[in-house]
């Protein structure tokens, strides 16, 4: 659709009625403009968080289909106020849920994918002049029952909205300025950048940037759409997110660090075919994400296997593992919670041979040790000690500080 | 269906998790004497007020439809825990929102009405062996919208559920034992009922006896749906609330009183026909509910209207009949804040002659004066000094003691 834009805003952008009424002033601009707009809201604030309480109240493990229908509630009662600020302000607004749009997901309560969305409903309501307000993060599966696309989805509802109707743009409202280097909280020198390929984002979001949801990237690059991560707050214009090829390319275009993980050795494993598929479909069943797998070269017959997963998933993922260890057929498991991850990630990294070595230099000349190593064509992750996750961040950046511009020409590093 | 009952608990029995619990053990105890159950519950304790103080923060006439989308939002809160509390006690249990069952109504946002219930997924869900949880209050309009059925119209939610699914019984779970001869609160000689017709019902409801919503017993009383009223703390049988041919007749089966009531006197009108349409058009329209209506005789020409509305309704109904002054043509327009109404009610009132004259003489003998009085075959109202209401409702009340038994037997009052 013509001069459609698709604007998402998270829980704080939505947080109290103060908050509401600015973001319906931005819509406002936006729509003087001569724009359609279709808003994705989030829940309130800590919502979620609260009526995920309310759940453990009753059971400690509640069922995720109703779960999920307890959920959804928050972010209908979000784009509700929102229909409501803006018709105060004077304008023409609707609130539509998942259901009342048809945003069709799969039945994997709690973690659902959407699969379709129908554009009947909110094509009519824009060719009304209604702004539409549409519950993020939720979809209804083929029952009809509600299912939400897991935590800080909201993001995904917007790209996938702004793909079906072809919007012009999508901007994601959030509390930050835009994407950076680094996490400007622990590398005070990091720089906003003004666009990231697809391909960067992805590797800095899934390495723990957390500022954009990682399927709402893989869905903007898929089908091309225009993304912008910016504030809701400051009016500074952000980030924006494209195609490789319409992105001026830096060797290192950031850095992220993900505290939240912990390792997982697998040794004395023998070497044969079939051994990582038997170590790692038990873990997929269960829906556990691993990350950073490495396989050692070994000595002999025996070879060693060593993964990361998410911190609060070591638990079940050991557990499972030991009860598959006659199947698998290993030695010995090992898992080690104190470490964190940095990673560097850079499009123009695979043209820079350097650029590995100036990492791990980094890390020497401030006495950091590498536990683990993975690298892809476009990133370079370390496993380090958790403590020493600050100073090694800052290090790092510093390091690639001239790489971080546009007018960086490649050298090579010795 | 067979061996079906529906139950339904309000906001009070279901406001926090230790009230969930309760009524999810209430509940299992049903479904252990082999019965099925859908169960429908309104939102926890005070969320809807809450609910309506956020639309009030973002705007002081939030647009209705809106409104609706908002508070629907807390009876689907309610339901999912409820579903979550009965499958922690190993119950099979799925929670649904109006949209999920079909529960058509009008369009009329904050006071929509029951158009038709869809039973296809309710059989569905009952007859794989769930206990289905209904949100209650709200149903969807002709677009798909979400609509509201009015406060307090959970109870009709549960008893058209009763209607259509025909199930054996709708107990409707409150914090109240069940009906009693007068608010114990005020008088506390007032007896509780074991039975009462749904037609004594109805008129002791709409004089504000506000244990269980009218609509709900107008539509008990349509499809013969037998209606118990129960305490969900108490355990005590409660009220049967039932067609007239099945309940021992008393003359007087209860009093109530409304506080919640204003005067509108509109005098010095002509005595020709279209005149109290012209007065009582235009309120209706406003959807305003106007409630004892006195027309006088008048001397000459001119004749006096007097009626009541809800207190919170006084303002808006003076400025529509002001408006309305030179179509109507009235001379001058009065209201009085200062009143209470009290209502007596009894099926067998009408065989005795004496009932109206008793009630007066009880009124007489504490001094209170009587401002209007209006009576139908079954109830006697009289509005008086707001100040006065409790001391005439112990009066009265005392005064028909022997009436509210079974064993009373019609005798002739002086």
């Amino acid at each position: 659709m013509e001069n459609l834009i698709v604007q998402k805003y998270g829980g704080t952008s939505v947080a109290n009625a103060e908050r509401i009424m600015h973001v319906a002033n931005i819509i406002s601009n936006t729509c003087e403009k001569g724009k359609r707009v279709v808003v994705v809201v989030s829940a309130q604030g800590h919502t979620t968080d609260r009526l995920v309480e309310k759940a453990r109240g009753i059971s400690s493990d509640a069922n995720r289909r109703e779960l999920d229908m307890l959920l959804v509630t928050g972010e209908q009662q979000s784009a509700a106020l929102m229909a409501m600020a803006l018709q105060s302000m004077g304008h023409s607004a609707v609130s539509l849920n998942a259901a009342q749009v048809g945003i069709e997901a799969t039945s994997v309560h709690g973690n659902a994918q959407i699969k379709r969305i129908q554009t009947k409903r909110l094509i009519e309501e824009l060719e009304k002049g209604n702004i539409v307000i549409v519950a993020g993060f939720q979809g209804i599966n083929r029952f009809g029952d509600m299912t939400t696309l897991g935590r800080g989805a909201s993001d995904t509802t917007a790209v996938a909205l702004a793909a079906v109707l072809e919007a012009e743009l999508c901007e994601i409202y959030t509390d930050v300025d835009g994407i950076y280097t680094a996490d400007p909280r622990i590398v005070p020198s990091a720089k906003k950048l003004d666009e990231i390929s697809y391909d960067d984002m992805l590797e800095l979001a899934s390495s723990g940037a957390g500022v954009l949801h990682n399927r709402a990237v893989e869905m903007a690059k898929r089908y091309n759409v225009n993304l912008v991560l910016r504030s809701s707050m400051s009016g500074i214009p952000g980030t924006s997110i494209k195609e490789e090829s319409k992105v001026e390319r830096l060797a290192v275009s950031g850095l992220s660090i993900d505290r939240n993980v912990a390792r997982i050795s697998v040794t004395g494993l023998p070497d044969k075919p079939g051994v990582a598929h038997s170590i790692f479909n038990p873990l997929a069943k269960a829906k556990l994400n691993v990350d950073v797998i490495l396989l050692s070269v070994g000595e002999g017959d025996n070879r060693d296997y060593c993964f990361t997963v998410h911190k609060q998933d070591l638990k079940t993922a050991c557990e499972i593992l030991e009860a598959n260890k006659e199947n698998i057929g290993y030695e010995s498991l090992n898992s080690d919670e104190n470490l964190a991850k940095l990673t560097i990630v850079g499009a123009g990294m695979a043209n820079n041979s350097g650029v590995a070595s100036a990492m791990f230099e980094a890390l020497y000349e401030c006495g950091v040790n590498i536990e683990t190593i993975c690298t892809s064509e476009i990133k370079i992750t370390v496993l380090i000690g958790q403590q020493y996750i600050t100073k090694a961040a800052k290090a790092v950046h510093d390091k690639f500080e001239p790489m971080f511009s546009k007018d960086y020409t490649e050298t090579e590093e010795t």
